[in-house]
């Protein structure tokens, strides 16, 4: 073991029992809000507090990465638009600009293996240009994956330290889809053709040339399947290796994350292994088009929230589902108890409700 | 007919297939937003305008009313908690209130047939207290019924006079799944056992009490079936009638609206009746746990944003979703083009993204 994770530690269960209690309180019949209910327990259990606050600082990374695989065709799009994609990231135009705007959230985005020079600004944790293409060579060496996985870490210590209440991954990567579906094929045990998705768009002749990348990436995985570090060094990248130690280091952080699409949550499978328990601080924001994901969110034990045939990434999906997560703070937050508004209750011998600060 | 509503006209579909259009020149992989473009599409069609433009002013309006039927012991909750929870919306004590607040959505409440006196401000177009107990007798007389059509659209053309640029309809009512359950399990020809749900979580007895009561109100509605307002004379109840005239009138104004759960979607389904084609200008919020309401959505033909377990009311569901609606505005109307960020498409012949104003 050298990435240094121990086994995290579950959100508080004391604080979701009186978040539970505090439901049943409530102006509303108990459990009439359904999702919105255990939603609002689990982030009363995370901030450990009850009621919970709204989130004041969510915040968005979005890891860039290319992939060497991308060269033998298993994409619809040309490598350079990662690096030009972070470009349009840093202007404001893309889809993940757009939705954190109204979500109310801010982004980051980090080059951790463009192939490219992008602005300096991003640069600040890149591990190296692009990764291994993993049909054929290992996407990372040693020193690389320590680095990669270092580097989540590091953004998840930088953002958490400048205040940041919940978090989203997101990613950017022609070709990322590929490490993705070996990761969680691999993890899961499923055959390539059962998890291969068209990713961001690929014709019939592209898919047929990724499921044979991935086949062979598999082959290559199969020895090191105990070992996530060594996992990642073989078949994921660095921007992957980046995603999984974001989402380890914010869970033992004890801060919420909201996970997003295929590439995010294949990360996530891995950072289980890497620091167990992390799970239990993840929220499965929606379920995309790509077959691995679904997978993967079994895998996890996780319904997501919504099913909205969105397979973008970037933490597009994630940042969706964001105002869902605001609603069930608000709601568990800012409603009024039966005995506050003199409601009557179907139930008289309701106790007062708790309100409970750690 | 004495209700007045003309067929509906459709959405701009010059305007729908100009936003299509530009979907595939924003900077992501066509249809890599998935709903969200449809979304997007239906509301610069709404609109008639692409790109659309964010909602200014999305407005809630809670309709309260009583029902005799609540007397016959089948819901968890007595009629007095009809009146309290209306006080408790004008304080803002409840999940409307908190809901609105996170969703950008202000609340307006309309006591239509509440069994009480409530505050002057939301009396304005109070029709009669309570409705008959459509068990044994009709709802409302004909001059209560047209009144309360009339209800709702006038409050419909305030509301949209006043720059409501989307609208969410909810309701408030101890016993109104009742009635609600009466119009979807008649209108869509479904046994009463199959479509009757827990309300607000009423017990095995009050079940049972409850499907004895929509058995006989669904037998004393069957003559009238074919007629709308003679339906909700007979087997809804003055808010009801209210939601329907109000939903009609917001479609017939162009004005989208947001669907909630049962009582709202019975409501919709007999609008659609009243105004037909009226439900193009409709979106399925959520799926509620009534059994009746994914009945009454699927002779809707329309399939819900999400499926959170929800079963309060009030425009709840409408408003947990509204969220996913600016988020895909916000991406129809702020993403860049390829071409304005410079970023390579899959194919190199992609014209110049539409900018039209009607």
């Amino acid at each position: 073991m050298t990435h240094g994770f121990g086994p995290v530690a579950p959100p508080d269960a004391r604080i979701r029992a009186a978040a539970e209690q505090r439901q049943t309180q409530l102006t509303k019949p108990a459990g009439a809000l359904g999702r919105l209910e255990t939603l609002g327990n689990w982030v009363a259990a995370c901030q450990g507090v009850c009621p919970p606050k709204q989130f004041e600082r969510a915040r968005v990374v979005v890891f860039a990465g290319d992939h060497g695989v991308a060269r033998h065709g298993v994409s619809a799009y040309p490598s350079e638009v990662t690096a030009q994609m972070v470009a349009n990231f840093l202007a404001g135009g893309a889809a993940v600009n757009a939705l954190a705007a109204v979500a109310g959230a801010t982004v980051r985005v980090a080059d951790i293996s463009v192939d490219a020079e992008t602005d300096p600004v991003v640069g600040k944790h890149k591990v190296r240009r692009s990764s291994g293409s993993i049909d054929r060579e290992d996407a990372l060496s040693q020193a690389e994956v320590e680095a990669a996985i270092a580097a989540g870490r590091a953004i998840a210590d930088e953002e958490i330290d400048s205040g940041a209440d919940l978090l989203v991954a997101g990613d950017m990567g022609i070709g990322n889809t590929t490490p993705a579906t070996v990761l969680i094929a691999s993890l899961t045990d499923t055959e390539p053709v059962v998890a291969v998705g068209r990713g961001t768009g690929v014709d019939d002749a592209g898919w047929s040339r990724k499921v044979a990348a991935i086949r062979d990436a598999m082959r290559r995985a199969r020895p090191v399947l105990k070992d996530p570090v060594d996992l990642l060094r073989v078949a994921a990248g660095a921007d992957i290796a980046a995603i999984a130690g974001f989402l380890a280091q914010a869970a033992t952080r004890r801060t919420p994350v909201i996970l997003d699409g295929v590439v995010v949550t294949a990360a996530a499978l891995v950072a289980e292994d890497l620091a167990a328990g992390a799970s239990a601080w993840w929220l499965a924001g929606h379920r995309s088009t790509e077959p691995a994901h679904d997978l993967a969110l079994k895998q996890l034990r996780m319904e997501p929230l919504v099913d909205l045939s969105m397979r973008l990434g970037e933490g597009s999906g994630a940042l969706t589902v964001l105002p869902i997560l605001r609603a069930a703070v608000a709601a568990l937050a800012e409603m009024a108890t039966f005995g506050e508004a003199g409601v009557s209750t179907s139930d008289a011998e309701t106790p007062a409700a708790p309100n409970l600060t750690k």
